[in-house]
């Protein structure tokens, strides 16, 4: 079959507001080939991606992903990688294109397991997909008070994880950090994993983010997450020298498989986190899974937004036994959770499961999607290059 | 002061085409602060540089570029590191922010050159500016003879390097890349330096790569440009134990200041080449000359466009005595000449030097920018985001 058509919706809260939680907006991609289609997500600002999608070409390798992908075949996994390789190659010059191109990709294992009859997880090589322990990801509160709100929460709904990340943290006085820290156990009680997400607050500073460490030893911290850019391997791998009994995490920002690949060769981190809407879709996440099983790193997805975007993230490491824990969205905005009909609730042992159905297993609500949907309209050179799709089919 | 005004300009030839030129459109800013005005350039796909720009929100780790730049202060370089330092943090989900403020940023050290009367490379600490040694840089022909053909021309056009580089090169057999290579010798003669650039095209595949090596060897190239994708620093590092006399040179990719860190450090390149209009402009491409004069490495400019992209390329390393060899657009499309009234010529000894003047030195051209200005307009949530300027200042 051929990529027929791919349609990018853009979704929105009515107020989005300056606080760092990912699931106020959406970019949705639905790809149409051979009488299917299949959905994907990409992260994030979804004006700049679609951009990235319709632009006008600046030269060879530097052209619209548009242009890549459609009138392409898919009949297989191989039609797949073929299509991120042209990407890499044809989109060199566009930066953002990696993010754009990753909720296609999505969306193309989607189609191809619908049309196949089979989940995702399998195409992509595992026979049985095993359940995961997920964490309720959310912000620290602006006080230790409602940090301690946050956490008691998580625990009252059953979760027996929690990870607590930005707002205040790194931000004030090591006091400070600690009653957010003591408040977050005291939240979660003794038992229960606590992971904790420094968004990047000490850039390079190894001696800032090291500072922390006794800290998060005192509250049992599961891992350290973030604390540095997204490239400085060279501060990462510096900070393994000294954190302690603690473990360090990160990956997030990876839009590439090699990233991923480096933050674990250099930077030492034991958690590689990835997200799927950015590295370039399932693929390349797989092949960061299979890097960490060589090199006795731990796979975790990182998913702050919708069901759909956890369902795909699930997939690249859904066959890994030992690889239990899961990022999940905890608070998420309402566009995160009305744009598709299914969702991932915990089990009574606290556990969640790729669904076991075809593609990422996921129906979307028209309704819902619908109701968030944004008004673009994208002119250059005297064409209409983008304008919001219909929701019909 | 305060940064009033931040201005893009789509511009672009009527026709582009699918040829590795990266000469063929071009995103100029113009910032506007204390009454002056300075101008940058950003590389590459103008369209979606401008929607990170004005794109909506996303969350606080995902804003507009926009948003970090307008209305802040302006009164010495530490403002510019805090602003770079700003989107860093608050566009930190936003992929192609690195290239959309490459060329704020490029513009704003303009714009304070302007004001102090002092040409740029004094204010990123160089108390002299030396001249460098341009090289034509050039695409291969789609055959030898026009590879030869290429290559005389700038000979006799007075220039004592060249470099080929993208179109056939590694697409098709040994011996067609050997008669490439030895054209490309013979049109240069024989005292030239040839350098030579796969364009990515080996992706990871060190083998091939190390198979060109004794080809370069027979034409005495004086290095071998980014045989790989831009991240896969294992695969540089495992050729350079295979390079022979070769030496390898890449960086042009890099987004930030780490990824030239890392192809240093992991690497193993003997010229890191840096795109002012990609890495996050003049600032961070200075802390890569740094870095090269300490680790022993040549820092080169890439500049494949306008010559205000050149002038501001030369800047970061003008001061470095001992780095004289520099990319020279050599046959780029009008638009990329036309922008500027001020273009950097080769002198009598086949060399040029950065303007020495206030800024970046170069005078724009109204009339050269209107003839190329593309009609753009961006619309999204009720709101017009963006419509191309007037070029009324």
């Amino acid at each position: 079959m051929k990529i027929e058509a791919v349609d990018f919706f853009y979704l929105s809260m009515p107020v989005v507001t300056d606080a760092g939680d990912g699931s106020q907006d959406a970019l949705l991609v639905r790809v149409a080939a051979g009488g299917e289609v299949g959905w994907g997500e990409c992260e994030a600002s979804p004006l700049t991606s679609i951009a990235a999608f319709v632009c006008p070409m600046s030269h060879g390798a530097c052209k619209p992903v548009r242009d890549v992908v459609l009138g392409k075949a898919l009949n297989g996994p191989d039609d797949i990688a073929a299509l991120a390789a042209a990407v890499e190659m044809e989109c060199m010059d566009l930066l953002q294109a990696a993010h754009t191109f990753s909720g296609i990709e999505m969306a193309l294992w989607d189609l191809l397991g619908r049309k196949r009859g089979v989940p995702v997880y399998q195409l992509l090589g595992y026979a049985k997909a095993y359940p995961k322990l997920p964490y309720a990801s959310q912000l620290f509160g602006d006080t230790p008070a409602e940090t301690l709100a946050g956490c008691r929460a998580a625990r009252s709904r059953g979760f027996r994880a929690v990870k607590c990340g930005w707002g205040p943290f790194g931000r004030g006085s090591l006091k400070d950090d600690r009653d957010h820290l003591q408040a977050a156990r005291e939240g979660l009680g003794p038992d229960g994993k606590l992971l904790i997400d420094a968004g990047q607050i000490f850039r390079e500073d190894v001696d800032a983010a090291a500072e922390r460490i006794a800290l998060l030893e005192e509250v049992d911290a599961g891992w350290f997450e973030e604390p540095f850019l997204g490239g400085a391997y060279a501060a990462y791998g510096a900070l393994s020298q000294r954190r302690g009994k603690v473990k360090v995490a990160g990956g997030e920002a990876s839009h590439n498989f090699h990233m991923a690949q480096h933050l674990i060769d250099y930077g030492k981190v034991s958690f590689i986190q990835i997200d799927c809407g950015r590295i370039g879709g399932l693929a390349p996440a797989k092949r960061v899974a299979d890097y960490a099983v060589a090199h006795g790193v731990t796979y975790v997805n990182h998913t702050f937004t919708s069901h759909l975007a956890l369902c795909a993230s699930l997939q690249p490491y859904a066959g890994l036994k030992d690889h239990v824990i899961c990022e999940y969205p905890f608070a998420p905005k309402p566009v995160a959770w009305d744009m598709s009909e299914t969702h991932l609730e915990p089990d009574e042992n606290g556990e969640v499961r790729v669904p076991d159905a075809p593609g990422l297993g996921v129906a979307m609500s028209r309704s819902g999607i619908g109701k968030y949907l944004v008004d673009v309209e994208i002119r250059a050179k005297g064409m209409l290059l983008y304008k919001t799709p219909s929701m019909a089919e």
